[in-house]
């Protein structure tokens, strides 16, 4: 068993391809764990139906000493509601030094309960939570496929494969040579 | 619910990207249900780690006239075994002239059982099944990202944009324009 993990939070209906490329290269090079968690353990389908188990609901996670990331994909359930309970979760996790990585939907989510306020974060979304209650980061916006500033990493929906390459980079899966690498491989194709 | 169904074949260790743009496309459109199918009904675990649950094992299906497309993604266990099974459920498929879209590992599973003869076909894991008993389109290789002719989608795995572009056209969810518009976002970025 792996010391150090990584959570993938899932909602109801989470995008199929915007943490894909992550999980897969984390999981597959050995160094982590990588775990589902959810609002509770029922599985959720994603975009595509794909119907994936929960691993642990965030009421019990009290692993947090030997979390090495939390991901947040977006989906559309992230509009639907305010989901306090995972704001409260993602707090916690933030408190103890975790980094958040979070791609379209969730980075609204994000904003809406002020995470973001006072971080640079992809504003693709931007105008889906101006006006918001609690969101004051609009001078924090960059015009960016995929940004990391602190603790967090965010980006836009089209930018499944440079989402990964930021995360890899914060987890130290390989060095900057082998992940470039990597990034123009899957960017700009095998042909 | 919807007359006509689309299969996704999870095997063990599914690359977590390769079908993730074209099911979400596919079954957020509502035209079509997505269903997961294997070799049986338990669990699949991708790559990164999420566990799909199982909707059918092939030896239960018999809906093929309601079956639009069958989607094999790769996956790390294409290679080590034959999967004799699965080639006869896709060969069922085949007869009933359901398209078949496959990529990465699961071209070369085609190839190894001679789906691929006489198809022109994305050759990228060529080297990996020239030899191989039963296969015989070597001359059907073509150096691109995804090939479509015939029943057969084969692309390889940094293609998944292309990959669910082709799928999208066979299943004809979109005009062409749509789709080309859809691409270009999804290959050069949303800023």
């Amino acid at each position: 068993m792996q010391e150090k993990e990584v959570l993938v939070l899932l909602t109801d209906r989470w995008a199929d391809w915007e943490a894909a490329y992550a999980v897969a290269g984390i999981k597959s090079i050995g160094q982590y764990d990588v775990r589902t968690i959810a609002a509770d353990k029922k599985p959720k389908a994603s975009i595509g139906g794909i119907r994936a188990e929960i691993d642990c609901a965030i009421g019990d996670y009290a692993d947090f000493e030997k979390l090495a990331m939390l991901i947040l994909p977006g989906g559309f359930s992230w509009q639907e509601a305010r989901h306090d309970d995972i704001a409260a979760f993602v707090k916690k996790a933030q408190a103890f030094g975790v980094p958040i990585a979070a791609i379209c939907g969730a980075t609204i989510f994000l904003g809406k309960h002020g995470f973001l306020d006072g971080v640079k974060h992809t504003g693709d979304d931007l105008e889906l939570f101006q006006g918001e209650e609690g969101y004051n980061g609009k001078d924090c916006y960059e015009s960016a496929q995929v940004v990391a500033d602190g603790l967090f990493i965010t980006a836009n929906e089209t930018a499944a494969v440079d989402f990964a390459y930021e995360i890899f980079k914060a987890l130290k899966i390989d060095g900057d040579e082998g992940l470039g690498m990597w990034r123009d491989y899957f960017k700009g194709g095998a042909v």
